[in-house]
């Protein structure tokens, strides 16, 4: 029989997410140690989000790592400060912040068309494993889960990966954040494995496009249970206390 | 010909669902010896019904058995402890609650990739079998069966593999609830396969999201026929006098 | 060329439902010897207007045969008696009612996973054409004939043997009544091939959930057009002269 | 280059649908030698408008064949004569009416699983060829068209095969009326070989099933462009100039 | 590097599409040597149109073409005569409308089950283009396109091989009609491939059926930007300055 | 770990749109080096967006690449001088636009059926990578890229192979314009790799076909959240300060 160690039943820390707002949605943050999807289309703010989580983390000096999957992810960087003036290469200089790109050809791991995709994955989660356990950062974000995970076929194995990739994260007490398309409906199985998820929705009223957030699960806490305004500015995103359809 | 024994027609006694006011829309709980499914998306608190079914009942000095099928579902009795108190870690050291989490590798029962899936689900009832031979408990909670039965293509096999396992529990004469998700319609089978059904709903009314519940099937017995608000507080799940969409 | 026997065009005599109101629905009950298929989702009580079509003719002196097709069916004995107060063990011991419960093993016609499926349905028709000739049952009630068919995953074989198993049933001169669920809308197939297809619903109105039944088809026969409320209290199922969504 | 033949052009005769209102609907009802198709879901009246097309015509002395494709269609003379008194019986013994019943084991054509689906509509095409060309009918009747086509998996094959079964029919002179269910979208394929098609529709106004009529196509001929009320009654079918909906 | 002709940058001339009220739609009619895709369900009107634009033309002395495809297309000259009294065969003995009808043995060219789908195409390909040049037509009409392309399953190569029809016809200098319907969703993929598309629609208004047309898209001209109503009469089709759904 | 670069963290340059009213919605056009899909629908636009994009940077001095994957783009020089005046190839020979066309068989790149579809894009991918280093092009359009993608039937390939070709016109700082029709979803997944989206709609509204235009997304920028009118004139396409649907 499986033993619950001590420690699983003590009172469990808060991270904030860095998002004006947020906060008091979830009660007060993420919970430390687990894993928190962000939810959304193409086009959201699903990226701002993650930076946001990192950068503003770093600047109180908690240590940040973020995970680029993907070619169009590796644009991050420059797009953050240009948008929002937030410098993420200096935080990388003075050792806040610390970038792993998997798409890197010199990390061997490249998304090769060639490799049994689950075998890309093992390989993902051992070199982030490694990289993890070398920079020990507090905060994790990756940019996006979907480009690992499209390759699975089977619904089984979908789950089943998605399981044992979050359980890098959580085994080793990072508090991370992973960013989800919804290309097909692969969010619904990503969003099944998380302890919250946070949905981002971009949506036509009439002849406008407006931004929203909601909560929509958070294992072991209370929440705001409203859609809330999502407002990305130039100090970047925030939540208003104010609801979208107006 | 089928022989249908004499205790099949004995009026059979009810178990308590423990959320308050839900018993009411029941005409009084479970049948004991049923398998009772809990049906929704995720973050509509299924996981939090079953435990409060266990743990209230654990209280009351009925042995109860959680049964854990995935990685996400082993961080239940730290939140059971943060969000309501529930300190099933304790129940355990009393010998109230027992655990059985089918990832732990020492079971050598591991979700791998590489077993057949109808193989895993023969190994899983042999398990549960034997657990619930040795622990004798009177409730039992599965959290959740879908990792079971995602690797299961056909409709026919799924139909008859729920089947399969849904008798384990009910020639032991134990008392189950088991949650599952709506991924890929899968709760579509597992409810036909259900003595009861009760349907947990989360969705978006204007700009707040509510929770409802009600019982889609329960056979044996009237229930009553409303659907009615969910309200989780500092004290767990109970039922509203009440309906959504106000 | 096929000749058509005398017999074909002499008066057709009815049989009751049983279910007060409905007779008057379809102008005087079933046509003897006829498939009529009650379909519905899981919870809208097409077990209970099979046994009561089988119990109600027991009163009367008409011999049944219920056929179980699969694991949770074997409890409706136990759910008649305490819902209804029928006693079907009863009318078994007085010769009323007998039990076809394919899922027996001393048949020897499991529903195993490795027998081919069009191998299962043969064995099964063979089995039932012997029992009816046995017993000479006047009415069948199959609970339900889904699980024989999820197998079959060809629309032809479907369609084919759907009419081979019905024509079972009226070339013995049974009138039957056969329940299938919508899972994978496997009851289009069934529907196509019946004499007469009753449809029951439960559906939310509002924050209620509501019950109704209506006549889709019935070939030979002027049918009342409406759909009415189908009530179920302790006295068993019946259908109010009334409509739905008032 | 292909040759159009003379009689290609003169002017083409009309054959009454039999269906009081129908043929004002058409202009003065279908074509000669076309092949008509009628299109509905279970229940929607399909048979008895065939029947009463083979029927009504008899009774002016034109010779009509059923050509029936499944069991389910056997019972059509029993129906056709418990509900309008139509008796085909009498009329086959007059000469007026023939059958062919492609289920017939003696016509050694048994729809069997066990044979290729194109090679059973080889036969069937051979076997309709034979009996037309013997029976010299003016009216065919074919109860129904899917049961011959579900086989068929390949849009194309299946496009190309209802080609070629309605060009028996065409190529023989008879006019015929081919109805046709709208299982697995099939009737979409049947609808665009034919050279008109009637819709029958049966569905939900409030708590009443109503029926409705509709010439959706019907080439060479213009057609009054209005959905009309169907109705049956102890006559058989009949338009009203009115329409549903009220 | 490609080079671009001479030629392609001289003013593109209109040819008339003979239907009353769309020219102007279209600010002058088809341009010369395009492929004009005219997409429907069945029953709107398509073989209508294509023989109008046809007829009308070899009035004023402009050569056509009208290519069969299918069984079903074969009865297009006697509908045309009865129904407006257009006589295609006249035309063709005084050599203004050729015929080429690919169904006819004699081509060879049969739509043959056995046949590969693509190597029916080429053989297609090489007879249009070789009529062609030996008729010479100036205004081709294909009826209908989707019994060519309905055995292609890859939409790559579906995509590939409409490309390479339609080039046959604008490389011999030809202005085309090509009718396609909406089975399967193929007419989505021809539209892609043609340079103008007009909509034509029947749908049901209350108890009416209504036909209306649009220009869907029209590669190199502005183009009326309303949906219209399409009128049949003795004369032919014809646009209303009028909109639909009144 | 992988190093960020000096120059991605530089204030990127803005490139014109060419549309007026457009870079208004994108705060000041794209961003050079980037690549921006327009999305939209048969007959939305798509070719127009692109040409003017060239022809009016090409009157600036810009020089510009057209990149022609299919039979029907081919007409595009015709099509912008005949609705536009544009004349494109006059351009062309003043050196400022150049052309490649990958239909051309003197490339040897045909999009042969037989040719793996896998290497066809890595073909293309080099001959685009060679004409660009030859031609030195400031922008680049594509029409359009579905003919590329619709051969790849896996999600991952298509995602995988997206980002290759998109990192083939980043990496060599030209500003990219890249079309994609709404067939099978392809857009969905082009979207989600590319820089900016720009979303082109046709729509009905009454009995009116109306043009809007909205931006989806854009990596790094602040953009207008509005759908405003697209208005095709004489002078080539513009977005309005104005909301349709009025």
């Amino acid at each position: 029989m499986a033993e619950t160690s001590q420690e699983e039943t003590s009172q469990p820390e808060r991270v904030s997410t860095e998002i004006p707002g947020l906060d008091d949605m979830l009660q007060g943050g993420f919970f430390t140690e687990t894993v928190n999807v962000v939810s959304g289309n193409s086009g959201t703010g699903k990226t701002i989000f993650g930076s946001q989580f990192l950068y503003e983390g770093a600047k109180k000096g908690e240590k940040g790592m973020v995970i680029i999957t993907s070619e169009e992810s590796k644009s991050l960087v420059r797009e953050m400060k240009t948008s929002f003036g937030w410098d993420l290469k200096e935080m990388e200089q003075q050792g806040y912040i610390s970038f792993v790109d998997i798409t890197d050809p010199s990390l061997r791991l490249q998304k090769s068309v060639e490799i049994a995709p689950s075998e890309l994955i093992k390989s993902f989660k051992k070199l982030v494993e490694s990289k993890i356990e070398k920079e020990k950062p507090e905060r994790v974000f990756v940019d996006s889960i979907e480009a690992l995970f499209l390759a699975i076929e089977s619904n089984y194995k979908l789950r089943t990966m998605v399981d044992d990739v979050f359980s890098v994260f959580r085994s080793h007490g990072v508090t991370s954040v992973v960013t989800v398309g919804t290309l097909f409906g692969l969010n619904d199985v990503v969003e099944y494995g998380a302890d919250s998820v946070i949905k981002l929705e971009r949506f036509k009223t009439g002849n406008t496009l407006q931004r929203s957030v909601y909560v929509m699960k958070m294992r072991g806490s209370k929440t705001i249970n409203e859609i809330r305004v999502l407002n990305i500015s130039d100090n970047g995103m925030g939540v208003l206390a104010q609801s979208p359809y107006l």
